[in-house]
């Protein structure tokens, strides 16, 4: 399962019982959080995320509506007892603030927290399975995306193929990952003969906050799923622009000149009590569009 | 009108739906929101509190279930456009983190904060309607707790005897005031002869997170209602002691001590998610006890 679940959709503040933004990645058994708005900790219990599964946690700037649910939710981890490391990738200036929050109140934490300061274009995850970038984005402060990529799937073996080709069991592992197999006698059986390609590894960008800057699509070019923000309607991209924020005519732009698979949009500005024209408005120029909405669950692939 | 109404009960993190500690003080058009968990600002929405007439907010301690949510409140105050000025009376140390979240923010609040270390003992507050002390309680850090006086409403004017004792209609303030009249025969008309005294003003205690400590009662003499927290029962009372917390049975021992007219009790810990026992345990020590609950508004009087 590769999916991304709402936690928080608003912008800015709470209203209309919407969440400022926060939103868990599901990768098999690994939980990505991204993002942390105020109550977030409360949204993980309602929706019945395991929070001890979150061992990476990404916060893409320092406008408290991305990040004030952080303090209380590291706090909690460590009062419910959690050992294992948290890595949290996050602007510089966010670790002092944890720290001071820490010390005054003389805690200390159970598990160990690894902080790392966001910079442009870093690998930020690298393991087997996924890998996890940052990428720069244009908001009123410094702010970054984030794109997660499952790493390609090793190949499935032919099994007929395979014993009649006489390739020795000890082998099958090379075979999964591309190797081709070359006999005694220096024949050499193709990988392709005796292998089925398995599914392309699918990815998930996050562009947070940011006013519509059409280079972003370099950096999510043919993205599985893309997260952009939708503060305003489209007859509003004035303002917009003033606060460099996006609007649902430039979020579906971005998604077309990136060549997404889908678009996922939220962060809507709490002037919007209702959100039916956000999703029209977008699809007239991405189609594949859904609204991100708190509770719900959508597949990448 | 002077209630309290609680927006969260629960110590330490959210569970149950039960939230981190806060409550707004109601005395007429003033309202006092005392401690700030994570979330209040999204449980001042539900209950339909009016964010705007919040001027004063104290702040016990700096342990997060106390505090996390007033960053997001104060700034939220700001989106909103409040201009007029608001009070924060708080351990000192809170001004630094919150200046420090306003400035890696890029914001400037548009309204004017005024930050009130606290001390002990202290007159925070006084005008003509009310006043407010802090005095300390005893927890694993700096802790206060607060106290709110309705100041001794005048005396009202019996008119058929005023006018029977023919005092003109320009000493009518003094009367209420407590003044006796002197004619100008030197007959003294004595106060009580032509008034009738008003009901005393009232009073509401908040307790904070504190070990039992019997001195606290002298600080809260006569309290019309007492809060006292009762983070366990009352088999807990060594686990209590040694995290600076109290049971159900010594909540009921201080109002007992206090002879406060009633008692509220709260900041239950998430061992329990049933809280029948905290109130049948209280009872049993001091009967004119309350759970408090959240979204109930409980009258001081």
């Amino acid at each position: 399962m590769f999916g991304v679940t709402i936690l928080g959709n608003n912008s800015a503040l709470p209203a209309y019982d919407r969440h400022p933004t926060a939103q868990v990645v599901t990768l098999n058994e690994q939980l990505f959080l991204i993002d942390c708005g105020e109550g977030t900790q409360m949204q993980l219990n309602k929706f019945k995320v395991r929070r001890g599964r979150i061992n990476h946690i990404f916060i893409s700037h320092l406008h408290g509506d991305h990040y004030f649910g952080l303090p209380g939710l590291i706090t909690t981890m460590g009062l419910m007892g959690r050992d294992n490391e948290l890595h949290l990738y996050a602007p510089a200036m966010l670790m002092p603030i944890i720290q001071m929050q820490l010390d005054v109140s003389g805690s200390v934490l159970p598990y160990k927290l690894h902080f790392h300061p966001l910079g442009d274009d870093e690998l930020l995850v690298d393991n087997s399975k996924f890998s996890v970038h940052s990428f720069r984005v244009y908001h009123r402060i410094d702010c970054w995306g984030f794109i997660i990529r499952e790493k390609k799937k090793p190949r499935r073996i032919d099994k007929e193929k395979a014993v009649a080709y006489e390739i020795p069991l000890a082998y099958y592992e090379r075979l999964k990952n591309g190797d081709d197999y070359e006999k005694r006698s220096g024949e050499v059986i193709k990988n392709e003969w005796v292998t089925i390609p398995n599914a392309p590894g699918k990815s998930y960008a996050y562009c947070a906050d940011t006013v519509f800057t059409p280079s972003i699509a370099e950096k999510v070019k043919d993205v599985s799923m893309l997260y952009h923000e939708t503060t305003y309607l489209k007859k509003l991209s004035d303002r917009a622009a003033e606060r460099f924020h996006s609007t649902t005519e430039q979020a579906g732009q971005l998604a077309t000149l990136a060549n997404a698979g889908k678009l996922l949009i939220g962060h809507f500005s709490s002037k919007y009590e209702v959100l039916d024209e956000f999703l029209s408005e977008t699809c007239e120029v991405f189609p594949n569009t859904q609204l991100a909405l708190e509770g719900v669950t959508y597949l990448v692939g």
